[in-house]
């Protein structure tokens, strides 16, 4: 009788297989919470964007400090927003860490399309992954943004990156790099000197 | 005695030339200054984002009016800064403009480097290029962030766009697209609402 009634709901062994597969997702799915950062967060925000430029090769270009970090976001005028994805104590790491995710994102302008956020950073620690906390930043840095009437969400992907690139198109992100030929530039270190030492005095 | 004493100080006929073309170049470069933007500026920079948006081809993307570029840049926490090229009296367009030219930017923040700015616009009404101007602006935006402990001055530039592209490129700009493959990418429209929508409801 069981079999006839899988037989009527699922016409594939297949689909059937999908359904398990969806159901056992759906009760393994851990609990966390996004919520905004606040200064206490700075030292786990900290932590994490040490991992994540780890993971991007980068972390021979470290500069800031977690004291940095604190006075940049929690200032009058804040360089930076933050959200935390947290999860409960029962689901903390080794190390007692229970925040395991962050988004790190500011707000720009645009002359043509007005108020953007541009995400910085998105990151959950490895074994959070696939548990929807990184969808779930994402979605939530997309609420702030329409929030404050923001048209564009931007961010900026390493072209080796697939895992991130493919999350992203997935999602509905267009690469403006490929489709309208927008290239990044950067001036820093003596070359940024240089032009600042050529500014007019007046 | 003249042309001994110019044998004196030029020792080739190409040096004295060289002399001569600076020195024309000395007499006939216009004055202007540089100055951070106020509110009663807004008209004149909506004006120049406009001429800028048909340069780039995009102007048939322009969403923002000049209300909102006011309400946007002079309030308590504004999402854009900008300066402002003015040229003498004598000086004006046959329109009567003596605002000829702005750079408009904001701040970001890196993770890795810290505070940084970036460059969204940067332009100068086209029969005043070639005085300098658009350099002026680009040195003093460099000043600005260095005033601000900035480490990155970054900006985007179209590929099809070479005498932009040269020119920051000549001024010491790294292409980051070129040389570490970063690629941009943005969310807007149905596909940002799709993903707003998605947010948890914590």
């Amino acid at each position: 009788m069981f079999l006839m009634l899988v037989g009527l709901l699922f016409r594939s062994k297949g689909q059937f297989s999908r359904f398990l597969g969806g159901l056992s997702w759906y009760y393994l799915k851990m609990d966390f919470t996004i919520r905004a950062a606040t200064p206490e967060d700075c030292i786990d925000i900290f932590r994490m964007t040490r991992e994540l430029s780890e993971y991007e090769k980068l972390s021979d270009q470290v500069k800031i400090s977690l004291e940095d970090l604190k006075r940049n976001g929690f200032c009058q005028n804040p360089f930076y927003r933050c959200l935390i994805a947290e999860v409960p104590e029962e689901h903390k790491t080794k190390d007692g860490h229970v925040n395991v995710g962050y988004a790190l994102f500011c707000y720009t302008y645009c002359t043509i399309k007005g108020k953007c956020v541009y995400l910085g950073d998105l990151y959950v620690m490895p074994e959070f992954r696939g548990k929807g906390i990184g969808k779930a930043l994402m979605s939530s840095v997309a609420k702030v943004a329409k929030e404050q009437q923001c048209t564009n969400l931007q961010l900026s992907v390493l072209d080796w990156n697939t895992p991130s690139m493919d999350f992203y198109i997935a999602k509905g992100a267009q690469d403006l790099t490929k489709s309208e030929g927008w290239h990044s530039l950067r001036f820093h270190g003596a070359a940024l000197d240089k032009l600042a030492e050529e500014a007019p005095k007046n």
